[in-house]
């Protein structure tokens, strides 16, 4: 399974033009749309949303991950294996949060050739990449690399990672993760926890586990980012000011 | 065939999530999207859009149906079937419009497993089930109701049931249906009857039998909705104020 | 493999039942989405912007393209034919584009039968034919014709044929074709050329040419289109007004 990873949106030809270079290639292959919007232009943000997500993909697949605000440059291309998922696209911060911890994470660099077009490696360089990889065949010219771009971040942090649609903020952190008295405070803000949406009021902001395990604030029947303030990069601090 | 229905519109891992689960499980099974902007919290309306698109639809086929705000609460889970279309989703009144009226309609009970989310039953129970029945193999734990919420009620009403991207209005009622004299009066407002947008002037209201077979109400390369104050929910009386 | 091209927008049921069409049909042929926003409304620019993305698709593939604000009324539906690349749709314009100086360029007329619904050929005409064409029967009723709506024109122009999601603006006009001196200069202003989006400080407006090969007004990071005030089929001119 080949999953696509973008912020993209779904206008335009560029989503389908990347699934016209996979279905040419491998035409038997099951290709996902992951998601089109993630963080646009933040490789970081959208690095930590995709670590949160793997771990719900299938044990063997593959990721094309396209946040690339320096396609064209000097910046370069990555394929990264974790256990039998792999990650393809920009070294720029993308996948340093899927690889953090990960004992044998393993990373190549993968040329882009000269007739790549400066500004869409997605359709020229990582879906063709992908489609190898998918039947088997690692893509010609790759060299193992020990440094990435982010190499050594941590993987979580608490900051706003993804507002979606219906405005719920995701935090970069697991709820596993939180120690005794931790819990987001926007703006300082105390927020009750729940299980569920139903068990709000309408209107009324609060933060629950989200179904990928981190830390979401939300409004049921609301919008918690335009109400609390917060867009994506934004610090959520998770202990109350006086303490500590 | 397994399609797709629910309100999480196109942001975010929602849509990505549940094809990953059918394409892991079932991946020769063609998944289409039948739409993800079904009206949103809103079960009823979205129940008689569904109810409207089912005889389009194969005669063999699943449709998964996630418009869901009750998720995590007690609302219970179902499996019903009417002819060989099997619908999946939460037991919220979605499916009555679909299954009034249809001699023979079944439903079960689904269980919902402890390791579910509590915020998304799509991706950790219906989707699952979808795949299972793909192969042939009913879900495990079904257990036969003969009630579900908004079992017997009407399956047409005048109300706005949908408002597309072009601002077009459906009405929950099919033109076959119409008695003589009915018409839709938005605010009591007299509309001309058209066969094509392209009989009216641009900018010119009025109604028609559109592409599945509902009253709709257009404004040729205009927005109806925003023209008439209408949102879904709305009643749009079909008759005339002093008629009876 | 067949692709799909309209201006439906993602919302609604319409480009989901025209995939349940196809795969009803032809389940095993890969239907990929080209892109759903072409131009509202807009054959003619629908049609250069579908004419500059045909090189990039396979040598032999169907699109399905439907721009069709005339559906319903007299306008007839083409199948044509360039390469082995087979285009079906409306015939007003959209396809004159991609036909102009194509040596062995063919088409067809496509019967309309009188069960399709007034307001949606795409599901009822459009794809029954490309999924017959498919498996490589020719649609029934086909009649060859020498004429079609726009034939002749030139394929390219220099006006605005399409503003992406993030306001880029692409211009008719492929960067292969300039001759000395051309480069856009909307509103009459100069821009300087970049070969990548990160050459530019952001904010600030450049042209380059984009991923399918055409003369594109960007700024980094920034929304083109409402900064220049461009929209789609406004012309662009690419010589100062005191030349020639």
């Amino acid at each position: 399974m080949i999953l696509l990873y973008t912020d993209f949106g779904w206008c335009g030809p560029y989503v389908g033009l990347m699934h016209r270079v996979v279905a040419g290639r491998v035409p038997s292959v099951p290709v996902v749309d992951l998601m089109h919007d993630a963080p646009r232009f933040r490789p970081v943000e959208a690095g930590r949303l995709l670590a949160a997500l793997l771990p719900g993909l299938p044990r063997r697949c593959i990721v094309v991950g396209v946040i690339d605000p320096g396609v064209g440059t000097e910046r370069s291309a990555l394929v990264c294996r974790r256990g039998e998922q792999w990650l393809i696209g920009p070294d720029n911060g993308l996948f340093a949060a899927a690889l953090v911890g990960e004992d044998g994470a393993r990373a190549w660099r993968l040329p882009v050739p000269g007739e790549a077009s400066a500004s869409f490696h997605g359709r020229d360089v990582f879906a063709p990449a992908a489609a190898s990889l998918a039947v088997g065949r690692m893509p010609a010219g790759l060299r193992p690399v020990r440094e990435w771009v982010g190499r050594g971040e941590s993987r979580e942090r608490d900051v706003a990672i993804y507002i979606d649609d219906f405005g719920n903020v995701m935090i970069g952190r697991n709820v596993a993760a939180l120690t005794a008295g931790e819990a987001p405070r926007p703006g300082g803000r105390e927020l009750p926890r729940a299980r569920t949406f139903a068990e709000c009021a309408p209107g009324a902001a609060f933060w629950y586990e989200n179904s990928l395990g981190l830390v979401e604030i939300a409004v049921n029947q609301g919008d918690a980012a335009r109400e609390l303030g917060l867009a994506v990069g934004d610090p959520v601090p998770m202990r109350a000011e006086l303490e500590t």
